[in-house]
């Protein structure tokens, strides 16, 4: 018996978020009715405002509140020519990150998975189509990620770009910087023995 | 850059949340936008719900959305005589989920902490001292933490209840069941021999 049904209807609701479990979410619930009151009526309004205008950006698929995200709007970024294919809105954060790269993407949201019913439909590819035949696209560079479906995903959407005479490249795989080889699986190494580059 | 300034707003607003930092917050509001919009609605509306109407019980100071909670107003409890003293709303839950304890609570939202300026009037002790000269709680359990502020702020309240001839009891501290003696710190230990109970 809790002394408040609103607080545990609020405790399991906390539980949507991954990685929150019952212990966490009591102690959220209680930090913010403690401390945080103000923020979490902006957080609650911002959540719910989230939700109900931010939709996929109609050309390249991630999130955005606008029918044409700002990436997309922007001309630079057009006049590039280059179009980076990542498997989700956080891959795509991870290459913007990185501050090396200022073409367009596209997002995937997901790779090919026959078994999970996950077919070219599924990630959007008609639209990337409609985007490689319209011929601003030079450059298409394949960042999905290094697993067996990642690598599947690429080589079905280069056979694509190849039809449209786009030239096509992938993220280089190997030891990461300042990685301790000691502590990189075997198949990491092997893969950046076999693409080693002269000295 | 992101492709939605709101998505960023609520990527930062999930940071009030204790232990949720600027990765898990991105991943979060990932996982809901991708997989949770009905019930992101639900934990919005919840939580404004939660931080509007939820205040303290003027009975027992635990959270309650009702001016005396459930377990005050619950008369087999006031029945008891019992009255269980904790330092926070999850200790309570705390011993409530124990199973094994059926009276009423007071919480002391903190413990006595000159340096911090929490004193008596900040823990409630002017309720408290209503409740100890109604003459409806016979025993007082202290139930405060085992460190040197917990036992000052329960040794203050145990010199209170004895004013009103109330009896006072304390939690047992020893090595917890389960408990491996080799992983125990000394002062457990210690205070488990001191306390030791003819076999
Ligand atoms: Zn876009
Ligand atoms: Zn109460």
């Amino acid at each position: 018996m809790s002394a408040s049904p609103l607080l545990e209807k609020l405790i399991k609701s906390l539980q949507i978020m991954p990685g929150i479990g019952p212990r966490s979410a009591v102690r959220i619930a209680y930090h913010l009715l403690d401390r945080r009151r103000e923020e979490s009526v902006q957080l609650a309004d911002t959540l719910k405002e989230a939700v109900e205008k931010i939709g996929l950006c109609s050309h390249c698929r991630d999130y955005s509140e606008e029918e044409v995200c700002p990436i997309c709007a922007s001309f630079k970024r057009k006049q590039s020519g280059q179009l980076c294919v990542v498997e989700t809105p956080s891959d795509l954060l991870a290459v913007e990150s990185s501050g090396n790269y200022f073409g367009q993407y596209f997002v995937l949201h997901g790779h090919l998975s026959p078994i999970d019913g996950v077919g070219p439909t599924e990630l959007g590819i008609d639209i990337l189509i409609k985007r490689l035949s319209a011929g601003e696209v030079k450059e298409l560079i394949l960042a999905t990620n290094p697993t067996v479906e990642g690598d599947a995903t690429a080589s079905y959407i280069a056979a694509l770009a190849k039809r449209y005479n786009i030239s096509v490249s992938k993220l280089a795989s190997g030891v990461p910087l300042g990685g301790d080889l000691d502590n990189i699986d075997e198949q990491t190494i092997a893969a950046s023995l076999a693409h080693r580059r002269p000295y």
